[in-house]
Parts: structure tokens; C-alpha cells; sequence
């Protein structure tokens, strides 16, 4: 629980005030302006490299007794830098989201009607120690015509504000108004608790981190969240599956990268093609490193299998553990993946047209795959270019979130003087 | 705030639970099943008309305290269950939003990548003491697959209970489940808050009534919600409006109905115009009834016009009252709108073009009108067919509600075995 002092809820309404002002003018940005911040912030990142490495090298002082890994995250190279960089040049070739025209349509009566795409607003970003959230997030919501404030995790401070004077070096230069990209003024947690509490000033929350962030955020709101939650996902090897396509589709599923959302944390098989099949999975597999965890009739297969509680089902591993279960068909598959999954992403492997048809009619996933690895959920795969996370909820958005899903729209109606009967 | 006690929490869980079960089957039943409902429930309504205006009856008796206008909103009469009924079958008639195909694009790896439209799931509605929104909603929600739980004000009991009785009947016999149409199973206020506090059981709160309830379902609810908040409407007469059309306008869009979201509030006239044009405007409409509440510059033309206080121009008068202001050109109309406003509907009434287009891009709000009427915001004016309501808020939708907009979408991306490099 993030209690709100008086001074946070203080800070936080100056600095949304100052957002949403900024908020109205980069929605009525030209492209040219806002692609010209981002070049700007990118090459003030390279020549700031040095003062940004010492603020970060001062960050990981401060954090010396934390776990080797929440260290590698908060640690910036020269190579991460330029990665950053480049991160910021990509979002600047990307197409304008803002004023596209969705849908256009003519009433009986004369009435134009025209759906434009607009930017959301203000966006509040939570996010851990990720300095780079820093540069992307800011990206992606100034391309989308969004002010954004930007509360990383407080390890990162230090960083963050080295990336930040970039980031305003580039609107300064674009002639934006600043206020368009914040980060918190204060590391105190209070100020997350009254960006929660900024209904009418902050328009939306995004949470990007761990299951605990993100649950905690969205108990917490009062403001909308897209929330980014967990990616327990399946992959489904069906009876009609060609068995090498299953393989590679598997492996890749599971082990190409074992801690992103778009992971393959169950594998459902069928019994039909289980006692030929399941071995040559589990032999590739472990010869990738990865553990399992299975129920009674995988094991009857694959004797030295470790056993699968009921809770192993419902577990996002993000490791190289994978549950195993062996079902009748696609029913069966389904009734699993509704009892246990969390909607985020599926797949099957199958040659029958019919039964992958079921499959994906069946699911109320995000995204349901066919013949493809799960861990093409991702927004540079679907074409968006860059992404902000991954949406599991079922409003507004749901999968990928690039610049076109940090958009809404409005109407615009064009009349020849009519009036309603 | 709406306490939830244990019995309260209890009976939700149940309802929840068993609109789940039913919102994953009507998400996949087939347009002839969702009309063949619609229509057996018209049926049924003017099949059991005497025991439906019997039930009513018994509400009104109970309701025989409270003001006219209410139990004018509680009141069925033989012509309004005959409304309510073809209500129905307009419906009915309705295409069906779910399945429709909303992009589709192939990457560079041949993958087939299709967004398609989907229901949200579990809806609850919160409304006041109004019958004919259990059969409005419940067709809305059932045909675009969403399963409903209907919670109207407990002055209504009796008549919703038995509206929904052939809600039931018509559900039975199209062969759907009957959880996906209920009403709350008790008038403990209690049970509205477990509806608000339901996360992961209702996907979507919509409330519809006066701005009180809406208010308490924003502040109270841990539930996204698609609310219908306050439509401060402005029309801005620009210095280049044709002055008949201006005149003929303005009338609509206060006097057509006043007690709609859509209706004009406030006057917004340019200088240049309004020596020549407000005292015919006035004249207008006090011969419709209207009465007025002006500030100095407004009153230096038209003297006998009553004074406007600040908190004039920040009320949604819902009635024959309009606030009237004379502004210096589009960047003022803008300002003030922006100061005031609620970012539902705009109009301006011009015949330059590019002041039209400088106000419509100016605009937040939801839709932006150039020379025509206001009360033009509306599901049946847009071509929807029906709706719910009018979103004000600025995530998922904007503007009219129809069964379009009751959908979220997902995506099925179709491979031939790729696997992600």
C-alpha cells in the first residue's frame, strides 16, 4: 500500500498540471517536431555518455548489496547506451499514430462521420531499477502525441535523471514543451500511491515489472491501467501434428528465452500421438537444460519425469521448467488452459485445419497461435515496431502495445446545417 | 460508498461465476441462436403484458412517495412494453459485431497475423429505477456475446423481475444459458458494492443514471469501467456562420430535448457577430422557453439577459437554461471549452473552413461537430442502431455505445512452423 502524504499529492498535481498542458500541445505536434526531440535525445545521449555512466555507476554503488541480477538490470554500458539511442532513432522512422482516420462512414441525412485516431493524454509509467524504461517509454508516448511521467524504480535515480536532461535536451530542441516527458521529482513512494489516487489528471497507468508491481498497481488505481500481468501460456501439440514442426515450434517455445511473458510454461499433448512423440520432446528439451514438472499419464510415458502438483499448473516459471500434461483432444486442452491460463498467448501444432479452428475459436486468449511459437507475442513481431508491454486485460487493448494501441480516438462530424427531427 | 458484507460477497461470486460459464458460450453462439432470443423474448413481453404492468403496478404502490418525474421513469404503460419489444427486434435485426475481421497483415516471416472482434465478457450494469433498461441493455449485451448482470434500482424489483422472465424465456428457447441474462438476486446496496470490487469475475461496470451514481461507481470500483459522465455541451457560433443556419442550430441543440447528455449548455458567439446575430438567437429561444445566464459582454448586447455567475458556465443545466458568452474568435471558443468543458460534444456553426478545421483539431472531446446539432451525439444518429450510453472517459471507446463497441478483439496468427530467431 502506497500511502499519499500531503506533499506527494502536492507534487504530483503540479507536475500532472504541468503534463497535461504539455499533453495538449505534443497531441497537435507535427511528426517532424517529434521525430526531430528523438534524433536530438539520442545523439545527447552519446555525448553524454560519460556524465550518464558516472550517475549510474553512482546508482550501483548505492545499490551494492542487492542480488547480482537486479544489479545486471540497473547496470548501463556503453553498449546498452547505444542501444538506447538507436531505440530512440527507431521510434522516430515509425509512422505517426496521431490523426490516422479509422473509419469514415455517411449518414442518410448528409452526415459525415469520421473516427480519428488521438493520443490518450497523460500516462503515469511505474516501473523497477530499468534505466532504459526511461528512453523507450518516453519514446513511445511522445510519438503517440502522450505527456508521460516516469516513476522508475528508486535504486535507479541517479540514471534516470542523466537519461531524463536527454530527453529534454531533444523536446528543447524540437521547440516541445518539457513538461511532455517528467520523471517523479521525488523518490518517495508516496508519490506512486497519489499517482494511483490522479483520476482526471492522469489518464492512464501502465505498470511494467514483476507479478507483485503489477498486482499491487492495479489494486491500488483509481486511474485506468493497461496492465501487463502474467503470461502463463501453453502450447498445445495436437494428434495431427507434424512431429518435427512440434520439435522445433516446442523448443523454440520454451527455451529461446525462458523469462519474457510470451514463454511456453505448459505443454498440453495428446494421447494419441504422446507415446511416440513426448520422449523426443522431453530428450530435446533436456538437452536444452530444461526441467519438468508432469502429471501421471506423461510419466507413464516418460517414467523419470518429476511429478507436477496441481499448483505446478498455475505457475508462470519464466525458468527453464516446463509442466507437462497429456489430454484427449482439444476439449480437454481448452477446459485446461481456461481452468489454468491467464489469456495471454497459445498455440497449437497441428496439420488438421478443423481442429486448429476449435482450438483458437475456443480460446479467449490475446493471441491464439497456429503452427508458430508463442513467443512471437511480441510487438516488434507483430509489426508495431516497438512496443510498452504486453496488455492482458480485456479493455481497450489486449496483446501487444505499440504506438498505435497508446491511441484513442474521437469523432468528427461534418454537417451542411442538420438538425435532429 | 456501498459496504460489502459477506452475504453479499457471496451471492456475487455465485452470479460471476455462472455469467462466466455462460459469457464463454454466448461469445461463440451463432447470430440465428442470439436473434431467435431476442425475438422469443418480444414475444414473451407482449405475451405477459397484464402480469408485467401487475408487477409494475405493485412497485408503483410501493413507490407512491417519491416524486413524479420518478415514478414517471418507473411507469410501463401497454405502449412502452411494446417499445420495449421492438427494441428487441431492432435488435435482433442488428449485424452481429462478434467474428469481424478488424485487420489482418502478413510479416515478413509469412505470418498471418488477424485481429478479430470479440465480446468483454462479464458485464454488470448499475442504473436507476428505470424497467425498460433490463430489456435494453440485456439485448445490447447479449447480442454482441457478452453475458450481462443487471443491477437497476430497487424501487423497480418487481418489474425487472418480471421483464426478465421473458428474458429467460426468450434465452430457453433459442437453447442459450440462462446465466448469461440476470438481475441481482437481492436489493441489498451491498451487492452493488461486491459488483464494483468483483476484478477477475466482471470484466466491465457500466453505469447508467444521474451524475451521483456514476460518480460512486468511478470512486468506488476496482472494476474497469465504461462510464457515462456529464456531456457539457458547447455550440460556438463563429464569426463567418450563416446566420439561419446558426439560428435554426442553436434551437436543436438546447431546445429539441434538454434533458439529454448531448443537449447544448453553453453559448459560445464571436464578437463580430453577435451584435447583428445574439438578440435574434435570444429571441429564438425564449419564444421555445429557454432562459439564460450571461456574462457582461453577452449582457452589454442583449441588457435584460440574467448575470452569469463562474459556476454558470461549469453547469450542466439539463434543462431550458443556457449560459451565454461572447468570445474573440476560435482560440477563446477553445480555451474556455477546455476550461469548462466535459470533452463530450462540440459544435461550431462556420462557413470558413479552416476555422472549422482549427477548432475540430483544438478539441479534446469526444466528438467535435462543424455546423450541425449537438444532440446529432447519439448510437441511432451515428448508425449504430442502438446503445448503451455515451462514454466520457477516454480509454477503450469514446462517444455512442453500440454493439461495436461492446467488443474487445483478438488476435489468431496463423504459421507454417516459425520459430522466433
Amino acid at each position: 500500500m502506497n500511502a499519499v502524504t500531503q506533499d506527494a499529492a502536492r507534487l504530483l498535481d503540479t507536475a500532472a498540471r504541468a503534463a497535461r498542458e504539455a499533453a495538449w500541445r505534443i497531441a497537435r505536434a507535427p511528426r517532424p517536431a517529434k521525430d526531430a526531440a528523438l534524433r536530438a535525445a539520442a545523439a545527447a545521449l552519446r555525448a553524454r555518455q560519460a556524465e550518464i555512466l558516472a550517475a549510474n555507476a553512482a546508482d550501483l554503488e548505492a545499490a551494492a548489496g542487492l542480488t547480482p541480477a537486479f544489479r545486471d538490470r540497473l547496470t548501463l554500458t556503453p553498449a546498452r547506451l547505444e542501444a538506447m539511442a538507436r531505440g530512440l532513432e527507431e521510434v522516430a522512422d515509425l509512422p505517426d499514430p496521431v490523426g490516422r482516420v479509422l473509419a469514415e462512414w455517411t449518414r442518410p441525412n448528409g452526415l459525415l462521420i469520421r473516427r480519428v485516431a488521438q493520443p490518450i493524454g497523460v500516462i503515469g509509467m511505474i516501473f523497477e531499477s530499468r534505466p532504459n524504461v526511461t528512453a523507450d517509454a518516453a519514446a513511445l508516448c511522445l510519438k503517440s502525441g502522450n505527456a508521460v511521467i516516469l516513476r522508475g524504480g528508486s535504486e535507479s535515480t541517479r540514471s534516470a535523471a542523466a537519461i531524463h536532461a536527454c530527453l529534454l535536451e531533444g523536446l528543447r530542441a524540437a521547440g516541445l514543451p518539457e513538461a511532455a516527458i517528467q520523471v517523479a521529482p521525488t523518490a518517495d513512494r508516496a508519490f506512486v500511491g497519489a499517482m494511483l489516487r490522479a483520476a482526471g489528471l492522469i489518464d492512464l497507468i501502465i505498470p511494467r515489472g514483476g507479478k507483485g508491481l503489477v498486482t499491487r498497481v492495479m489494486e491500488e488505481a483509481r486511474v485506468p491501467v493497461l496492465a501487463h500481468a502474467e503470461g502463463l501460456c501453453h502450447t498445445y501439440i495436437h494428434a495431427a501434428a507434424d512431429p518435427a514442426m512440434a520439435r522445433s515450434i516446442l523448443a523454440n517455445a520454451k527455451m529461446r528465452r525462458t523469462g519474457i511473458c510470451g514463454a511456453t510454461e505448459t505443454l498440453l499433448i495428446d494421447a494419441a500421438i504422446a507415446p511416440s512423440l513426448l520422449p523426443v520432446l522431453i530428450a530435446d528439451l533436456r538437452g536444452l537444460g530444461c526441467d519438468f514438472r508432469a502429471e501421471a499419464r506423461a510419466r507413464a510415458i516418460v517414467p523419470d519425469l518429476p511429478p507436477a502438483t496441481e499448483q505446478d499448473f498455475a505457475t508462470e516459471w519464466l525458468d527453464a521448467v516446463l509442466s507437462v500434461k497429456v489430454v484427449d483432444g482439444v476439449e480437454e486442452a481448452l477446459a485446461h488452459i481456461r481452468r489454468y491460463g491467464s489469456e495471454h498467448t497459445e498455440a497449437i501444432v497441428t496439420q488438421d485445419e478443423a481442429a486448429a479452428r476449435a482450438f483458437l475459436d475456443g480460446l479467449d486468449s490475446a493471441v491464439g497461435m497456429w503452427n508458430a511459437s508463442t513467443q512471437f507475442c511480441d510487438g516488434g513481431e507483430f509489426g508495431f515496431g516497438a512496443e510498452i508491454g504486453i496488455a492482458t486485460g480485456r479493455l481497450h487493448t489486449r496483446g501487444p502495445v505499440g504506438l498505435e494501441q497508446l491511441c484513442t480516438y474521437r469523432y468528427h462530424v461534418i454537417g451542411t446545417g442538420q438538425t435532429r427531427p
